[in-house]
């Protein structure tokens, strides 16, 4: 289906972070909506008041709705997932997140005590993060009409000085960095939904980014850091292609070097499951000039959230923007975008 | 119920504009993510960047979530509501609104040329309103977990110079002033809803209140508006009851004056509806410096959304905060809040 025929229907693959997500945007948001910000199909959108506002710094705007199930997961929930998913897509423009905004839609019927649980782990992740979620709005649906609660957070920040990553910024020779294992998220969610049964070592990573970036920004020379994206839905695949596809680059990666946790590896060898389209909630990705990667790789591995960071490949010229694995075993695979991402309301 | 005991479920009053929305606030929200922005209580917050940021200006951001149903109304729809009820926020904080985002929840099977309409509304409203949405997020939910489409906005705007209505501001001796006629949104959603195949000339109010704003303040001495809301859940029952309690003053209102279309009235004595607890989507309540109250009249009645504009009370000193009623047969009646809306998903 072509998401272009006025018959066609909203189907859980245009919710995904492949294809036909993409087409979506395409197809119907971007001819209706499009406008310079959302055009550069950035995580969020630089905001530079001009002089009549009176405000002369650069801020970052970004929202995104949270319909995560089930609603509490091991190493998370919906509320800590809406506000570090907020807070990571203002890291990854470069800024310091400051004022959020939570829009909550509630089914009828939802325990009190359930949404008390998730707006105190909210105020326990704004707490780390540094953030305040500055105005919000309830609605109520009927029952059967929701779904518990979804969250629709937004978030406005601060760009950070001497850097100034973008999806285009990516330049042939850059390295690749992930600042952790892959998958987490998304195996975890899945096991808490599916009730697998499988190892409960397993949790989420979700967490709240910005002192990575910021730690980064500091160890790095200005202008090194290319590009940022956290990889959730769709995961490092997505994210790759998305990067490689707004810089008109192509990308190599060693498939040994990616980091996935033996426990990860095992739960998705069981279900099938790639990891590397899996959505993670405390990672990301960072294209940095080559000589600043060592740099960039201590720095986030100096920090708690960045341990596992791994250089894990290289960006290269390519008219395809193919992004390509070189396996273990001396061949190459492509590592394509996702038409339909595996597992639908995984953030 | 007292939204306090573990055991609570939520309610559909939860959602509405009256009190159990408002003890949903105090019992869960603000006790976990209290600050001093959301402890005014007002439709949005004044970001205010330190020096740090590097701004300057004074900011206001704002969000709510829209779940009207049915989601295509005369007079608008869920698009051109999520896009105004924004503006109109900001507006009433002495904002001009700039940057909007927008978080979409859509229901598996939604008509993908229902959302281009929608998104096509949203489009024709910002621009009315010179806005842009500048960032967005999808997510789909299997078909029973939602209802079509929800759209969650967020918006920042740079504050007008001149006035600071907040609120707090009502003083005894404001003229109350009221845009154009009450009750029309409510009635013309609940009439598309529920087929009553009422009168066909009731459409919706739902328009961008920024220009009709700014006129007003241009009319004005500096700071002589003191107070500004938009009637929307809840009604006009609802929004001066909240200015009340929180400047701490009583209002006297005149029955007589309040403005109701003959059509309106008519549909509300048929259902037993009180156009002043009814969601408008058009208009703003202005309380005002008493010398100030005929150049805001006139100005308000000189803009296409305003011409139905009339002064229709004073505020009073009450330690009580009671907003009365001067019936026309000489008596005297409270007007207070509403304990559950009558008319869910009305925006």
């Amino acid at each position: 289906m072509t998401a272009g025929d006025p018959g066609d229907v909203v189907e859980l693959a245009h919710g995904s972070g492949g294809r036909a997500g993409n087409r979506l945007v395409e197809n119907v948001f971007r001819p209706l909506l499009g406008n310079p910000w959302l055009d550069r199909a950035d995580d969020g959108a630089v905001l530079e008041p001009d002089a009549a506002g009176g405000a002369a710094a650069s801020l970052v705007m970004t929202t995104d709705s949270h319909v995560v199930s089930p609603l509490f997961f091991p190493g998370g929930d919906i509320g800590r997932l809406a506000v570090c998913g907020c807070v990571n897509d203002l890291a990854m423009m470069g800024a310091r997140a400051r004022w959020l905004s939570a829009g909550f839609i509630l089914e009828e019927g939802f325990p009190l005590s359930d949404l008390r649980r998730i707006v105190a782990s909210m105020a326990e992740a704004c707490q780390e993060a540094g953030v305040a979620v500055v105005t919000a709005d309830t609605k109520v649906v009927e029952r059967g009409k929701g779904d518990g609660v979804f969250i629709t957070t937004a978030g406005v920040g601060t760009r950070l000085p001497g850097q100034s990553p973008e999806g285009a910024g990516a330049r042939p020779g850059d390295r690749i960095l992930v600042s952790g294992t892959l998958g987490d998220h998304g195996i975890t969610v899945f096991n808490a939904r599916e009730d697998l049964g499988l190892e409960s070592s397993i949790t989420s990573d979700t967490a709240p980014l910005g002192g990575l970036v910021e730690a980064l920004f500091q160890a790095v020379a200005p202008g090194a850091v290319h590009a940022m994206r956290d990889p959730t839905r769709g995961g490092l695949g997505a994210v790759l292609n998305e990067i490689a596809r707004q810089s008109g680059v192509g990308m190599v990666l060693d498939e040994a070097a990616l980091p996935v946790s033996a426990p990860v590896r095992a739960a998705c060898a069981l279900t099938g499951l790639d990891p590397l389209y899996l959505a993670n909630e405390g990672k990301c990705v960072v294209v940095c000039a080559p000589d600043q990667a060592d740099a960039a790789l201590q720095a986030l591995r100096a920090h708690p959230y960045g341990r596992g960071a791994v250089i894990v490949g290289e960006v290269i010229a390519d008219e395809n923007r193919f992004v390509r694995l070189n396996t273990p075993f001396g061949g190459q695979r492509l590592l394509d975008w996702l038409n339909a991402d595996p597992l639908p309301r995984i953030c």
